[in-house]
């Protein structure tokens, strides 16, 4: 009996039953940039447009992450990578149930999204490099990080004392210094529904 | 604009939108018991009985927690604690995307369970004892583990060589001896559904 149960609700066959309850194909979307870049407004924004459109999405970003899982983690190297390391465990564990996951955190390099990517599956990480130029998110400045990191008051502070990575080849560059972020939001959804959308013929 | 944003897309707001889309509360079902009470059949059967009633559940478990995002935990007390730390913010949210969770851990410590109960929040935390006695649990033995904890090869094992702290008022004890194992989960399924059922009314 116990072997029944297992063979009808591996995991595969769980991530398929759930996305054919919702409709919709999984995947993680990964939004990478700067502090002020636009990400977290970018991800509500994708958020509320999707649901809109009846896709079942979760947000990941700093604050349901940082005062929750990950609130015993500092800002060493080793607790950066461990802060992406269970981000990217955690969007996979919604993705094996069948949602569709936003991700907007800075993940300045590209070691640390190489390992988003491993964990998570290559054809279900979908990156998003947020592009918006330093000199326009410095002057955005919304937490005010970026005087404190000139100041000298927070070291490694990225695309002032640490680097930010520009990815290689990700699926979208969305320019973000356009005022009018719906016409942002108009392009990205054009390239993500293809990917999210539900074909019941699919696996025929 | 910004701050419209925000105010939309409280967390409140959000799980309710998302309980409305699946017509549901999230609550947390947090199965206890020995290894081998039958914790992760009880739960593999609850849910599919569940989504057979149109529930959207998910499932945390070892199999799918030690494995990804508790990968880098041992099995010190410092680490089993960490262990359920973890998976309480996991559910907890899984719990605010309006969906609801099923775990199942040994969690064989009042203070574990506390703290579990504590992040999740006591009106979301719905626990049941899984109490199957230590003889038919040992009997069962289906990863070998008692007979390795019998002989020392296992250290600290829960109900040989570890306390399991009964739970003091649970909020179902589920009796797993019974052969007839359907019968079990009908009587939690009595219990569940009330809590889980939408009631678009309650907020008006």
């Amino acid at each position: 009996m116990e072997s029944n149960i297992y063979t009808t609700f591996d995991k595969i066959k769980d991530r398929q039953a759930k996305e054919i309850y919702l409709k919709q194909r999984a995947k993680v979307i990964w939004l990478t940039g700067l502090s002020g870049s636009g990400k977290t407004t970018l991800a509500s924004l994708l958020e509320k447009r999707l649901f809109e459109l009846n896709y079942f999405c979760q947000i990941l970003d700093g604050d349901n992450v940082r005062s929750g899982i990950n609130k015993n983690l500092r800002f060493t190297n080793e607790d950066r990578m461990e802060n992406i390391r269970r981000i990217a465990e955690v969007s996979k564990l919604f993705m094996n149930c069948g949602i569709i996951l936003i991700c907007a955190f800075i993940s300045p390099t590209k070691k640390m999204r190489e390992m988003a990517k491993e964990i998570i599956g290559e054809d279900n990480f979908l990156e998003i490099f947020v592009d918006t130029p330093l000199e326009i998110c410095e002057q955005r400045d919304p937490k005010g990080l970026y005087k404190k990191a000139r100041s000298g008051e927070i070291p490694n502070f990225t695309g002032i004392s640490a680097p930010f990575e520009v990815p290689d080849n990700p699926f979208i560059v969305a320019e973000n210094s356009n005022p009018d972020i719906n016409e942002t939001v108009r392009k990205i959804l054009l390239k993500i529904v293809p990917e999210i959308r539900f074909d019941p013929t699919a696996d025929l």
